[in-house]
This record gives C-alpha cells, structure tokens and sequence, in this order.
C-alpha cells in the first residue's frame, strides 16, 4: 500500500510508492561526463569573455580579471533581471508588477575545467560556500533586494547550459513564493510552540536515525519525510541558525564537507546524476529569528516530472526516503 | 528591462523577460508525432489487456470490454493509489501520513490511434469532457475521496509512455497543495470584496483584450497575467460556476471547442508541442460555492525546467503572455 505523507512544513501531500519502490538503478538517465574542447569562458585565460568579475578568491597579486583565481564570481553575461533603474510598484487593474531589477551573477567554483564539487577537495568546497557568504553580503547593502537566490544547476537535464562547473546567484526584490511559505509557517509554528519546526524535525530524525544520511559535528544531510522526488536530499546546520551568510565559521567547512560527501555518494548510487540544490535562509531584513532554519534542498534529477505536478504541487515519489537514505548512507564512494 | 509580475491568485512572482523575449521558433522541441506499429493497449480489440472498463461511451449492444467505444475508461494497470482500505490517519512524531487510498484511471478519448484532441471531431473532445465528469460524480460517491485530479500528458516530453491520445484521473484523499492554495485565496478575496477573484480577473482581460486568446459564448481562452511558462493558457467558463462537474450542459460543448481550438493554434505555432493539461475545480464538499471557478490549465513544454525552480516556486518565463497571446489569436490553422 503507498503512503500519502504530509511536508509538516509547507503543507504539502505526497505520494510515496512502497510496492513498486524504484532502487537506484531503476531510473533511466544520463551520467553526467565533462567532455571538454572549445573555448570555455569559465576557463583561467578567458576572463576577458566574461563581465568583470565582482568576487575572486586565490589570487595572490595578479591583477583583476586574470588567472591565478581559485573561485571566480562574475555578473551573468545574459541576465535575467536588470541591476539599475528603480522597482516601480504599479498596479495593472487589479494585477501588480515592478521593474525587474536585481542581479545574476555566475559562480565559477574551480579553474579546473574537469572539476565538480564531488572530486574538488575539501577546502576548495569550503571556498565556494565562503564565495556564496561574501556575495550574499555583499548585495543585502543594496536595499532594493530582499532574497539572495543561491542554486546550481549541475549537469545538462538540471539545466547547466555550460558545463564548466558554477553556480548562480539571483537577488531579488521578492522572496519567491516557497521560502516566503517555509518562513511564514516555520513563524507560525514557532508562535505555537516556540520551538523552531526544523530543530524540532531534526531531533526527531536524529532519533529515528532511518532517514538521517550522514552528519558531522555541524551539520547532517536527510532524506525529508515527504519528499517529491526520489534521493531528495536536505542539508542543514545541526544547531539553530536562521541565516546562511551569519553562520559561524566552522560551519561552511562542516558543510563543505557533507555536500561533497553527499554529491560523492550520489554520484556513486545513482551514477553521476545532473542534479540541483538551493539555498534556503532568510529574506533581507528578517535575518536573526528563532523560526527559520537555513538549509540546502539537493534534487538529483532523475524521473522524468510528468507536468501536470505543476498544475497541482502534487507529487508521486516512487523511492521512499528511508530507502534513498540507506543506499546513500551505505554507498562505497571510489573517487578520487 | 525585464518585469516581475505577481499571480494575484496565488501570491507567486515571477520574472517575465521583454529584451530577450522567445518568439514561438526560438524554442528547441519535438514534435509530437504519432508512430504506430507494435501492440496498443488502448485499440479496439485490446480490450482484454487493460482492467475491465469502468465507463465506455458509444457502443450500441455490444458486451462490456470488446470494440465499439468512442471513450473508454479504464483502472490504470499500475495504480499510484490502492482502492480499497481505509485512510488510517495516524501521527509518526510531528509528521502525519495516511494509507495511499485512491483511484488512478485512464480514459482512452478515442479508438483512433492516430487522432488527436486537436484533429478529432469537436463531438469527440465534447465527449472525452463527459466521461470526465462522469467519472466525477460517480468517485465523489465514494466519501473517503476530497479530489478527483484530471489530468493530460500528452507526448513523451511531457511524461506520456503510451502514444495512443488518453488523459489520466487520480482520486485523492486530500486536496493537492496548488488547488488548495488557490481556493483559500479565493475564499479571502470573496470574503472582501464579495466577488469572485476568476471573474473580476475576466472581466479586466475582456476589457483589455491583450491576453484573450479566443472566446465562444460560453467559454474563454486567455494567456494569465503571470504565467511560469511560456505559452501557458487557461480556459475557462465566461459565467461563475465553481464545479467542473456541476456545469450547465452547454459549457461542455463550448469548452470542447476551445479546448480542441487552442490545441490546433498551439500546434500550428509551436509545431505539435507535448503538453499538460489540468482541470482546476472545487474540492469534493465544497462543490457550490460564491468563490471559485473551476478552469483548465495548459503547459506546453517548450523550456527545459532548470529545476531550481522546484526548491524555490520561482520562475523565469521568456514569453510575455501578450506575445503568445497574440501568436495563438493570429495563429492560421491548417490541420483538418
């Protein structure tokens, strides 16, 4: 019999198929492989293809925009959203708009162009998380902007149209729909119970220990209890923190350290899937609270998602998080 | 400069570019084509390879489950959802779940293999629409179902395995997330103004004229103001009615004709998209009410979902509803 299990945080349904669980090797897709040739922007000599660079971290005197960097944050050379000019509420009837204003901005993760943030060592992870922290900082000054976006797309079927690996940054003037949702439910619960949901969640997981992946003394990956896809996986500080770019310092080398693991693992189990994550934390100006909880949602790609899921936020997850949890806790990891 | 337009249904934001706007060709897809050949569950004379039937139309004396029928439905032969059992609520710490009871149809629109909603007779897309609400009312009876989810992917790209035309329904005991959601919102908006939120959004679009697609007596077809993909469309009846399965009969054959008319300009501008489509209607229970207007939501699948979008409900959409609005309404039909 499947389960229908409810996302205690957004409210969510889902469908968790039991009898017909799909193993890891049950799903059809690519592996994601660098092929490498041509002329690849991302590359150390061509930072002159790309705007001038906002962030880099690793050179040692070189000038800007020159190799010798080891992370390399540059605005998106086609952007999705325009950085001058005012928001400019308006109402169109009784629809509303603004201008589009915000920033884009690519972050190159290595010079390496056959890198990927599970071969990459430790500590250069650990730098693309600082990267992450800087930029967020950096654009909060900037008061128009009320969400620091931070995502990845690895991998053609997640969407990475170059495959040099980066990640990309969007600030925006909103807060998109689902973390508004999170953060105003997680507020909610914390007004009934004073406790943070996502603390509360991982003291249970941490005691049922069947969706818990893996942890270290900062942070732990799960599977989520209700999950939509399969092998969807969370990553979150073990002790309350509301906002990712005021954690502690420890914390971005405990978390390198698990995404690597975690990307390592999957890479493993699911044969280098393409994969996304994002960041969730706090929107600008609500950043110290005792209700959110930051934390890193991580969705290898690997059903193909039938659509009408959009016209219904409803989801069937063939593999159920106890069982993606144990092929990832138990994956023997040979790279690197 | 880019604008950032917000579903007044929903609260969602999302990001429409104007610079770099997609014109119907700029889309890299494939065509939807119909191949054939190899055994097809859902011809005549398959009849014995499907679970028997649950409803057929149009067969005159002929025994259940043999040739004849003009639609067909049958149970899917690998159900999401288990039939029978009872919903067993029940806690698992602060999460809840409850047994996967359900039913997961199929309904076969034709006997043709070859046709489609856009090239069959508008009485055959008429019909399909019957079975649907047949289908309706007869699972409502069932008390333990809060749902009845139609349903249509419609080419492989959008998560369809057989080619033979058919859509899917899926009974549910709870009410899916982005239905919920768009009920609740439309309760408050008709608890202040005391006038449904889908009718005052008609009313400006007929005013406007922009974003009609096209308009019989009965129905309209409009792009919404702030759609997540490009080319997406809603139908809906022109007058207030809140239950798919409670219409007045003549909106089943005004809605038929659209529905059959926009598939044809879809597939004359986008070249045979793949498509979903889902109907939107009021929650068993709650059938009769003030508030919301069931309507059918169209998605061709024309962009690679970066997937990010998934951890965050934000989207960009290169095509503003204007332009694909205007593609379709000029749109030259050839088919038929």
């Amino acid at each position: 019999m499947p389960e229908l299990r409810k996302d205690i945080i957004t409210g969510r349904w889902v469908i968790i198929s039991t009898d017909r669980a799909h193993r890891p090797t049950d799903f059809v897709r690519q592996s994601v492989e660098i092929r490498g040739g041509g002329f690849c922007p991302f590359c150390p000599g061509g930072e002159a293809k790309t705007p001038p660079e906002v962030l880099a971290f690793g050179r040692n005197g070189g000038g800007a925009n020159t190799a010798g960097w080891t992370v390399r944050v540059v605005p998106n050379k086609f952007p999705a959203l325009g950085i001058e000019g005012t928001l400019d509420r308006q109402g169109e009837g009784i629809f509303g708009k603004m201008n589009g204003i915000g920033a884009h901005e690519v972050i190159v993760e290595t010079p390496d162009h056959y890198g990927s943030l599970a071969t990459l060592p430790e500590y250069s992870v650990e730098q693309v998380l600082w990267a992450y922290r800087d930029r967020i900082l950096d654009l909060k000054k900037d008061r128009r902007f009320r969400y620091i976006l931070i995502f990845k797309n690895h991998g053609e079927a997640a969407g990475a149209t170059l495959e040099h690996t980066h990640s990309q940054l969007i600030a925006l003037p909103i807060v998109p729909k689902r973390v508004r949702e999170e953060v105003d439910n997680s507020r909610k619960y914390y007004g009934e119970k004073e406790r943070c949901i996502f603390c509360d969640i991982l003291r249970q997981e941490r005691e049922a220990g069947v969706r818990v992946i893996l942890e270290n003394d900062d942070c732990i990956a799960i599977s989520p209890y209700a999950p939509r896809f399969p092998f969807e996986t969370w990553l979150l500080p073990k002790r309350h923190a509301s906002a990712y770019e005021d954690a502690e310092a420890g914390i971005y080398r405990g978390c390198a350290a698990l995404l690597r693991d975690v990307l390592r693992r999957m890479d493993a189990v699911l044969e280098k899937p393409a994969y996304n994550y994002v960041i969730h934390t706090s929107p600008a100006g609500e950043e110290t609270n005792d209700h959110y909880h930051w934390h890193i949602e991580m969705m290898p790609r690997l059903t193909k998602v039938a659509g009408f899921e959009w016209g219904t936020d409803f989801y069937l997850n063939p593999t159920p998080p106890e069982e993606a949890a144990r092929f990832l806790r138990e994956a023997v990891v040979t790279v690197g």
